[in-house]
C-alpha cells in the first residue's frame, strides 16, 4: 500500500523552491495549432439547450480538440459531433468535489457509458486542505479506476490552494493514475495563472499532462499558458478565442 | 399525464402580476424560535473536517432545525447528531443542477442511506430557461420519487432567474411532489430576497413550505425571510445570527 502521507512529505522537501520565471519571448503557434488544444468548455447552470447546440458546431467549425460539458447534456453533444473527431469531455462531482466518492465515481461512468473519452473530477478540497490524503487519494482512485482506459483529469482548484496543497494534490493524483492536473473549475476563486501551470508541470513530470482552465480568455493568454507547460486549454471563450 | 406546459401558462396568467410591499412593522420572534428554523450550512469545497465538526456542535447548542453538509461529509455530522433531535440535510446536483437526473437521483438516495433526513436538489435552469418544462419535471420528479418518505426541496436560483421562470420552477416543484421551494444555492449570481420569497410563498401556496437561503447573515434579515413567508432559513452564519 502506497504511503501518501510520506510520498506527500517528500515532495514538498523537492518542489517547494519550485519558482518559474515567464520567458521574455513568446512562443509561436498557429490558431489551428491552439485550437487542436482547446476543451471548449460550458458548464454554467444557466446555459440553455441552445448554447449547448452552439458550442458543439463551433467547436466542429474551428477544430476544437472537445467540447466539456455536464453529464446531462452529454447526448445532445454525442447527437451533434457523431461522426466529428471533435471529443466530448464531461465532469464529475463538478465544482465542488465534495459529493460522497460513490457518487462521483457513478458520474464517471454514467459520462462514459453516455459517451464521454474523458472526465474531469474535482479532487476533494477538504479532504486535501485538512491534510487527509489517504481519503483524498482514494476517492480520485475510485474514479480512475471507474474509467478504466478513458482519461482522468483532476481539478484542483488552485486558486484557493496554497504552494504545499498544490504540490501535495498533484501526487496524490499521479498516485491515483491521473492522466491530468487541471488548475481550476472557473467556479471558486481566481482561475489558472502561468506560475500555477508551471509549478503543476514540474511537479507532475512528463507522465502527465497540465490543462490550465479558468479565465482564460484571449489567444495570447493561452499560449503562455501552453509555454508554461499546459497541454490542454479549458475554456468557455473558444470562439473569441479563436476570432479575437 | 401532466400537461405541464399549460399549468404553466395558467399559472403565469395569475400570478406575474404579484407584487409584495415588505410590512412597515417586523415580526416578534426569539432567537431560539428562529434557530428552530435554520438550517446551518456548510457546502463550501474548501471547508476542512474541523469546520464540519465545529457547525454540528454548534447546531446542537443553539438548537438549529438542521445542518446541511455535502453527501461525503453526512457519515461525520450522523457521528456526531448521533443523539440528539439535530436533522441532516444534504444535497443533490449541487450547486448547479446539471448533472444528469440519474446522478442526482443517485446522490439523494444514497444521502438518505447515509443518513440525511431531506434533500435539496438544483433545479436543471437549463430545461428551465430553454422552456423544456417536461425533461425540468421529469429530473426532479424522479429525485421526489427515489426520496420516498424523505421531503425534496428544490433550489432554484432565483437570482439568475426572471420573474416567469421563477413561476414555472414553483409550478414544476409543486407538480413533482416536492415538499419546499427554496431560493437559492449561494453559490451562482444572488441570493435569497424578501419579495422572492413573498412570491415564491404566494405561488406554491399552503401546501409547500419556502426556505430563504443564499446571503442571510443577520437575525433582522432572517426575520424578514419569515416575514415574507419563509419557514425555513438556509445560512453559513448560523452563529453569527443567534450571537449578533
Amino acid at each position: 500500500m502506497i504511503d501518501i502521507q510520506s510520498l506527500v512529505r517528500e515532495a514538498l522537501h523537492i518542489y517547494t523552491s519550485f519558482s518559474y520565471e515567464i520567458p521574455k519571448k513568446p512562443i509561436d503557434m498557429t490558431k489551428s495549432a491552439l485550437a487542436a488544444t482547446v476543451e471548449s468548455t460550458l458548464l454554467r447552470p444557466d446555459a440553455e439547450l441552445s448554447d449547448f447546440t452552439h458550442l458543439c458546431h463551433m467547436a466542429i467549425q474551428y477544430g476544437f480538440y472537445a467540447v466539456c460539458v455536464p453529464s446531462s447534456m452529454i447526448p445532445l453533444a454525442k447527437d451533434i459531433l457523431n461522426d466529428h473527431p471533435t471529443k466530448i469531455v464531461s465532469v464529475a462531482g463538478f465544482p465542488c468535489g465534495n459529493p460522497h466518492t460513490e457518487i462521483k465515481a457513478k458520474e464517471a461512468k454514467l459520462a462514459i457509458e453516455l459517451g464521454a473519452h474523458e472526465i474531469d473530477v474535482v479532487i476533494h478540497l477538504g479532504y486535501l486542505k485538512s491534510k487527509q490524503y489517504e481519503f483524498a487519494l482514494k476517492d480520485i482512485q475510485t474514479v480512475v479506476d471507474i474509467a478504466g482506459e478513458k482519461p482522468v483529469k483532476v481539478i484542483l482548484e488552485t486558486g484557493i490552494l496554497n504552494k504545499a496543497e498544490k504540490i501535495a494534490a498533484c501526487i496524490i493524483a499521479k498516485e491515483a493514475g491521473a492522466r491530468f492536473i487541471k488548475t481550476s473549475t472557473g467556479f471558486n476563486g481566481p482561475g489558472a495563472t502561468v506560475e500555477d501551470v508551471a509549478l503543476l508541470s514540474y511537479v507532475v513530470g512528463r507522465s502527465m499532462g497540465v490543462k490550465a482552465s479558468g479565465g482564460i480568455r484571449s489567444f495570447s493568454e493561452a499560449l503562455k499558458m501552453i509555454q508554461a507547460g499546459a497541454a490542454r486549454i479549458g475554456t468557455s471563450s473558444g470562439e473569441a478565442m479563436i476570432l479575437g
